[in-house]
């Protein structure tokens, strides 16, 4: 799952003196800090002074108070508060269940409630396919974590992971109005988390597991797809390569390099590695390099068709690196080679630096901060909803990325999250192909249609 | 769990002459075919026409089309149209989870999700009581049946049950606020039930069990509160005794009958009559009669302190008596004792009509209708969540009780469940109660203070 550096947000309230080149002075302070600083809001301004709300980005909290201190001392700036905006919003949690319409007379009590609900339940009962049409399952979708890959931060326990699950629910709605019901599992035993999951699937129309470390997330997707009639997607797997791929699409484009004929090498095959290789092998019809410290991943990525490499072998011999391993600066610059692509997507810190790796020869270089698995779930679960798949195919995964890579505006990589038609059109791609391919079991909503 | 009559809702679009005595006639003739008027709103008036829009309830299909038919043929009544608005209204579902800030910005995208999300999960690695203040944890309840005991439906599944769930999710909403989540269970296995609960447990604040069959929710319910440190409710056994103990005060209140020292009967030692007899022993301190077909049953409810009895026994000797056996009309006028109070609730036909009860002797009588469970479990969950205890204790179900009793109008057995006063209340007792037996573990709310 895509996490960015920069995580440490505070909104910071500064009254400056009415004197030219007093707030650039204040920037220069920040960034000498290695802060960055996001929106800058006009408060108040009078003759004298101009009261602003900076936001300023850093990376852990020493850092942070090094930057507000700077801030302090800055000629002319006088600090007014410092308020921790992100932590605000969270107060009460992000995300709420609501009830579609207000009961507040006897009629709407009596037509929501009993009596009135026993006949609908009658008819479900007689049909269960009515379920689609009269309950929320038909939009409810399953975000369930065990807690122990949690961003960049790793085994924090469920509840810590709990912000970032609604987090997922609140894009879900937001970009394709579907319903994500955070499912926190308080065990780490595989058995377990698949028969639980199996025990409560009749309740949603599409389980994604998230942020399950590898390599018991393989096991845990297959067996539950394997049981389940709807579909179950690891998104740290496949949402991620899924934006890689298309990512990858659009570097290719821009430094000239056949995508299809291309050698490719994965560096790192957890469970975003062992899935972009996958999609890859899938996409082009050849092998891909890959390496890791485990054998028994290696062994995996052997067992998917992949050539187990290794690091230096794969930077000698691939036109495109993509880089998954969460270790800052594995790549030294002296081991790129002329011309290659390399997207060395770790995050917080990229396995080397874009710019770094330019300098040493390489054709296009980008982080993790240019690839954002936010582009893909909500598109492609909302198309598997709407087309009802059984599973999500490599097919609907391929076309998800070829959707997001030719929506992305010349010169970019990837579209921005935040553009509903993207995830709209992901939507589409996903539940077309799905009934080209047989798989649909459900008539497409008319924005489906060509 | 309670349900009435009348069960079959249907708006019917009329136009009727402009003729005095024309509604008249044709509601005389839904009366005659049994059926019962619910609201009648007009829509458009003529000086020849009238248009409105009359909902009729009735028991069956069958009878839905005797009364139709009388109404197309009434004199002077044109039906325009028959609508299923209780249908209508279940489309898509009733509920939805929802997001409680809008993402369109990267300013908010990155304070809800990736990177700000990151420092509010390492706050709550940290310290894990974090969560009930930054996370949806702290309104979130889930809804759980396995669908074998739906209304007075019986085992129609956990799919066929989800309007129902729904319906729990909507008054949870609109009457204290929470975010209920229905959660389907596709087992009816107890120890998976158990399992599968402890497992996803870590999402919610409170576990509320719904419409599971007796006697596997006795076990499911105990099983599940020892392991867990949240309440876990059975919802037809302790939200149906705490609205009928309202009730009951109330009727003996009416009846100048001395509930303290009375002699209680119930019949019938399901999920609902098992919990009514507990409270009352509790309420009380002295024993209750019960009877029941099954000898599971009576050992049960003689381990809780229960004294077996019989169905002819209870009405000879009991000066209360509560019925809650689902059998209609299996109390004969015959066998009611001068000045009893008879509570006979199974949805939908009675043990006994009311009427015919107090025509036999019976010094009050009430069926079903008057006793909703709406009235219960959003103001208990309401206040054992806000006053964070491990389990609700009797003395909290005794304090709801009481309320409710309390709010009722003077000559009516309970309170309007649409009344919000009744369930911040019920809230308000709880946690008040939960304080002063030394279980609530957080501050109470400014509302719950005196």
């Amino acid at each position: 799952m895509s996490y960015s550096g920069h995580r440490i947000i505070r909104t910071v309230r500064c009254k400056n003196e009415q004197v030219p080149g007093t707030l650039a002075r204040l920037l220069t302070a920040v960034a000498e800090e290695g802060g960055s600083v996001a929106n800058i809001e006009l408060i108040r301004q009078t003759h004298r002074h101009t009261i602003r709300e900076i936001v300023i980005q850093s990376d852990d909290e020493e850092q942070t108070q090094r930057i507000i201190n700077a801030m302090v001392h800055n000629e002319g700036t006088e600090v007014l508060e410092v308020r921790d905006d992100v932590l605000e919003l969270h107060v009460g949690g992000k995300i709420a269940i609501r009830s579609r319409y207000i009961v507040n007379t006897p009629a709407i009590l009596r037509r929501v409630y009993t009596p009135g609900v026993a006949e609908v339940c009658k008819r479900i009962e007689n049909d269960p396919s009515l379920a689609r049409m009269y309950t929320s399952i038909s939009h409810f979708v399953a975000i369930i974590t065990d807690g122990t890959a949690i961003l960049g931060l790793g085994d924090i326990g469920p509840v810590a992971g709990m912000p970032v699950m609604e987090g997922k629910a609140m894009l879900m709605e937001s970009f394709v109005g579907l319903s994500g019901m955070p499912i926190l599992l308080n065990t780490k035993d595989v058995d377990t988390i698949v028969e639980t999951i199996a025990a409560i699937a009749p309740t949603f129309s599409f389980i994604q597991l998230e942020d399950i470390s590898a390599p018991r997330c393989f096991e845990i997707e297959e067996r539950l797809q394997k049981r389940l009639d709807i579909p179950v997607m690891h998104d740290d797997q496949h949402g991620t390569a899924v934006v890689v791929t298309a990512a990858l699409t659009n570097a290719c484009k821009q430094a000239g390099t056949d995508l299809m004929q291309a050698t490719i090498g994965q560096i790192g095959l957890g469970a975003a590695g062992m899935a972009i290789s996958r999609m890859a092998m899938g996409l082009t019809g050849h092998s891909v390099l890959g390496a890791d410290l485990s054998q028994e991943a290696l062994q995996r990525f052997s067992d998917y068709g992949g050539t187990p490499s290794s690091l230096r072998e794969i930077m000698d011999a691939a036109d495109i690196v993509v880089a998954t391993t969460g270790v800052p600066n594995l790549i030294k610059p002296e081991w790129v080679r002329k011309g290659q692509i390399i997207l060395a997507i770790s995050n917080p810190k990229s396995e080397i630096d874009p710019g770094v790796a330019m300098k040493a020869g390489a054709a296009f270089a980008a982080d993790g901060k240019s690839v954002n698995n936010v582009l893909g779930f909500p598109g492609i679960i909302r198309g598997a909803v709407d087309a009802y798949v059984p599973y999500v195919s490599r097919e609907m995964y391929l076309a998800a990325a070829q959707t997001i890579a030719d929506m992305a505006a010349p010169g970019d990589l990837v579209p921005s999250p935040l553009d509903k038609k993207v995830h709209f059109a992901v939507a589409r791609a996903v539940a077309q192909t799905a009934r080209a391919q047989g798989l649909a079991r459900a008539d497409l909503a008319p924005y489906e249609e060509e």
